[in-house]
């Protein structure tokens, strides 16, 4: 194993950021499943064996499919700067119990908003997961900023 | 600190990566804004609490929260690129004076993009935000592969 | 060059992953082409120098267009978690060999997906494509998780 493995807070960060990719991942076959149970696909080649009519009828948006869709999207804008700041930040020597409280913040937090997403859960359920996220991300970002900045 | 952040390149690195993503973080809240000034809104449970002919007015596409979105969009279709690019880049030895040229040419082109995008700027300032961004990560590809490449 | 880059897996991660980061920035012209040859823009600026006739024409979706852009998007969906899961999995200690199994299949199958979706293969090249990509960020995941795991 490298020497940045050897790093407890390196660690925790990859145990982390796989964890919250994983469930991003997982929101593709959650698609699919939803493509398939509502009866609404994107492409021609998807429908191919199906008759003329019927056919038309599959080719369709469906507000569970892009509902999913939507959160899967928000997964990236929010999962991305978690993982690019988060790794950065991480090797910016930040005390572990302080890297521990960023990393399970996130992840707990966009689990939440996956939940209030996908199962329509009244607000501010979805608009307080999407907000911890992000002043967490933000919260990293300064303090990776206030220790390495170089313009 | 690790090692890696005494390194002058890679703490250039981590700055502008931390300050482009940022930026991209910023289009969440942009969206937000526009969504209730606009008041179009994407989900049932966001306009919960209005009367039944409201809601239905509200669950509605607008031009200029679309427009924000996109740009979004292409933020993650080009930021994601260079914080890959770049972070592999860092490692395989550059100048640093070639480093900070690349990382600041990436991201000024890429705030420049952001304000022709959502300002509605004429072509081809757009453009011009994307292509800048585009070539840089290109070249950042081009030194990285030509110093490091196992197939 | 920094010593990470004296990793054989680590340098065979950073080709693989340039590689197929350079692919999905190939999407953006790709858009753009398609954009022009079917006529279908998306913003006014876009169409400043037409005829307000022709405005109108331009400013539309096009089946052709959408399909480059669902493709992009699920490169986006896909590549993120195999950089990201691939970094720290490269880092984590695997053996050469089965580290360029990983990557050389992920990368193989994201250039067959893109083929199958822009092409409109008969399914099920596409959900194959697909398929051996996730199913690769899924061992990447499994194998890093048993060796770092911090909870």
């Amino acid at each position: 194993m490298m020497k940045l493995m050897e790093d407890e807070v390196f660690r925790a960060f990859s145990t982390y950021a796989a964890v919250v990719v994983v469930k991003m991942m997982l929101m593709s076959p959650m698609t699919a499943f939803f493509r398939f149970t509502r009866g609404a696909f994107a492409n021609e080649e998807d429908v191919a064996r199906k008759s003329p009519e019927e056919r038309k009828k599959l080719l369709r948006t469906d507000p569970d499919v892009e509902r999913v869709r939507r959160c899967h999207l928000n997964d990236l804008e929010n999962i991305v700067p978690f993982v690019v700041l988060g790794l950065l930040y991480s090797l910016s020597g930040p005390e572990l119990s302080s890297a521990l409280l960023h990393f399970r913040l996130f992840v707990g937090s966009r689990i939440f908003h996956t939940l209030s997403y996908v199962g329509s859960l009244p607000q501010p359920c979805r608009a307080l997961g999407f907000m911890v996220g992000l002043l967490t991300n933000v919260s990293m970002a300064y303090r990776l900023l206030s220790s390495v900045m170089v313009l």
